[in-house]
């Protein structure tokens, strides 16, 4: 296997293989110097830590994960044609959806690998954190396929406003906590400083970690910003870069994505990047990502922690600070302080550009789209929707546009009953 | 085109032409006499009167209909081998799932159409009943495309329960009222003799029937019941056949489909059920009911009306009564107190068979579908799986067991809460 895209890929594509430069490696939280792989062994099964590290350009895909994937895999690449039309666009635009997922997003593609890793190494409970809820629910549904379970820790911000992913967590047999919470000492200390904090992924992240580093059998999942993450999401890029194939388009001009970690984004312009690199083909790739938490746009570019408590390793990546708490915006998949490191070493060599979208262009795109397309697009996604309409307005004659749709907003209805 | 099954059919396929007897006639509800198409103009566009009343075996999908169809279908049928090897069954399980639909269910395959006819004879607002609010959410969707609104009564239990429909129907630009309401003398009468009442769907129809019948240049929709809704439907089922076909199996053995109005029921089996008449195919269909609302199970087969105020055509069906209200049960799509005149007669000519499932058994068996497949089934939906899985359990060696998954559960999450 040598050329990057298939309708049903067999291996994970990783770009550590194409970089121009190699990816700064992680530090250790205590020493300061690259983790070794035996650091990351509390938290994580040996497979994820060599895919962490590993420059190997293709990396098999479990049987028994693409058993999984093959439930809803491959994600349907959609013309939005009637979405052109409404425009009056010369382009063509072609989006990417992952929200046909049991979960409604992308997020399933890691976290079933992550679990069946783990599952294979018998550990048999995970703990991990989440913001809108997309990802707690996604770990959950893959613990239960292979009879896990786990615990979550989710920003209090969502938790309180969007109850259902909770339900959804317990309909696959884990539970849900509110961070930060009474049950870690990473939780208890933030709340005896700010008890009123609305939360953040890095502090639920801190208490997840905490208790997977302080309890026998008990492993740890995060469902963006390392690079095995990134890794296991670009089944996305892959199958896209073959259904545009198939419709003609040896490769788009242009490709949309939101960031929050990275993850999304990495999984569908990867494989693009990598075409870009290797192959000679010339796409354009924009990370799209909310005002709010301006991660790539206004962060800078150094080592930080992923986290609020400094439990974590130190990452090169673009960083808003470990202690930002952004605003309790509707987009909870956006609202991290970092950005994963592939992402920013990608935007540091220049392979990927990044603009931020505000919240109200990002809704106003998103009804534009569902009135088009039928289609509601997760608030997330619609930071990339904005992006593109806003491109399409001016854009060539057949210009191809694809966007990455990560997830469907029908849990996300009452943000958008806020915005109407 | 003289087989039965597409993976993208080009025609939808009608029942009422293979029909041993000829289906009752609907009635006038003045005269007690056969419906004319005249009597039906004040509420539907001749399309879909000639549609009502034909016995043509194949009716050619429209173009713009096949166009927006095309985002979402053919939808997956999924072989259910997880759910298998955890029940330990000797069945082969197949479910045909509708979930990834923009609304979440099979709803939109006839909103669609009907929204585009009404659209062609110059109809800009439509009315419409709902229960659960799949059926308006849908309506919604399918107006938005056409660029026409629709408004929507919803019954009272639960437009009160499930909010996030009615976001749904705004996000695309529809409105949505509580029923019964004050906005019409049927919803005035109902309100006045009981002002507590959960509400019906026999009530909403009622009131959306009288704003269009009423206001010049409104039509009305029907979400189910009609043979026109049931025609529009059967793309699941030719779908289902031909994908069946492709995975080896030349007909199913047995084939679980809930029942509410009987849309999703008919959809999935009548071209199946046109099989076993007209090509020699022997598949078991059961329609599955809830115990709290069992029409077919435990109504009359006579003539009634299909809403509470006598407004509607009267139609011979298994009904419980026009006035029956269902308790409150988690199943909204099911709580109708009458049954399909097409599926009725299915029923009494020995075509079809059927069953009423517990609320309790029905949420046990979507608990079990969700952490072996990974899909949270619609309430409904758990209905035709509780009795596939009963079955499953002593199925004979490799028989193909076929499920409709009529919509996924996202939704209807607090349900499940309630149920865990």
């Amino acid at each position: 296997m040598t050329r990057i895209g298939s309708v049903t890929p067999t291996h994970w594509y990783n770009l550590a293989a194409d970089f121009p430069e190699p990816l700064p490696p992680a530090l250790h939280p205590g020493t300061g110097q690259p983790l070794k792989p035996e650091d990351l062994e509390p938290l994580f099964p040996a497979a994820l830590i060599a895919q962490e590290v590993s420059t190997e350009r293709f990396i098999e895909i479990p049987e028994a994960v693409r058993e999984v994937y093959a439930k809803w895999r491959p994600s349907p690449l959609i013309r939005a044609d009637r979405l052109e039309r409404a425009l009056g666009t010369a382009a063509r635009i072609f989006y990417k959806y992952e929200g046909v997922s049991p979960a409604g997003s992308h997020k399933p593609n890691t976290a079933i690998a992550q679990a069946w890793y783990n599952a294979q190494e018998g550990t048999r409970r995970l703990t991990t954190e989440t913001g809108a809820g997309q990802w707690g629910a996604s770990l959950a549904l893959a613990c239960s396929l292979f009879d896990m379970t786990c615990e979550v820790w989710q920003v209090r911000a969502s938790y309180e406003a969007k109850p259902y992913r909770r339900y959804q967590m317990e309909v696959y047999g884990s539970t849900c906590h509110s961070s930060p919470s009474e049950l870690t000492e990473a939780g208890r200390a933030i709340l005896a400083s700010d008890p009123q904090t609305t939360g953040s992924l890095g502090m639920a992240i801190s208490e997840a970690v905490e208790v997977a580093a302080t309890t026998e059998g008990v492993h740890y999942a995060l469902g963006s910003v390392l690079n095995h993450v990134m890794l296991h999401q670009t089944v996305i890029g892959q199958e896209a870069v073959a259904q545009l194939q198939a419709a003609g388009v040896e490769a788009p001009d242009i490709v949309f994505g939101c960031a929050g970690g990275g993850s999304n984004l990495a999984g569908l312009t990867f494989p693009i990047i990598g075409r870009n690199l290797t192959e000679g083909t010339a796409s354009r790739v924009v990370a799209c990502e909310p005002t709010a938490c301006p991660t790539i746009t206004q962060g800078e570019y150094r080592y930080d922690y992923g986290d609020v408590a400094g439990l974590t390793p130190m990452l090169k990546m673009h960083t808003l600070g470990a202690d930002f708490v952004p605003p309790a915006i509707h987009a909870g998949g956006l609202r991290y302080h970092g950005m994963s490191p592939m992402v920013s070493h990608a935007v540091e060599l220049g392979l990927m550009e990044a603009v931020a979208v505000t919240q109200e262009d990002a809704f106003a795109a998103g009804i534009t789209f569902a009135r088009a397309e039928g289609i509601i697009p997760a608030p997330e996604s619609t930071h990339a929707v904005a992006a593109a309409l806003a491109h399409a307005r001016d854009a060539a004659d057949g210009e191809v546009i694809l966007i990455g749709l990560s997830g469907n907003g029908v849990l996300d209805l009452p943000a958008y009953e806020a915005y109407l």
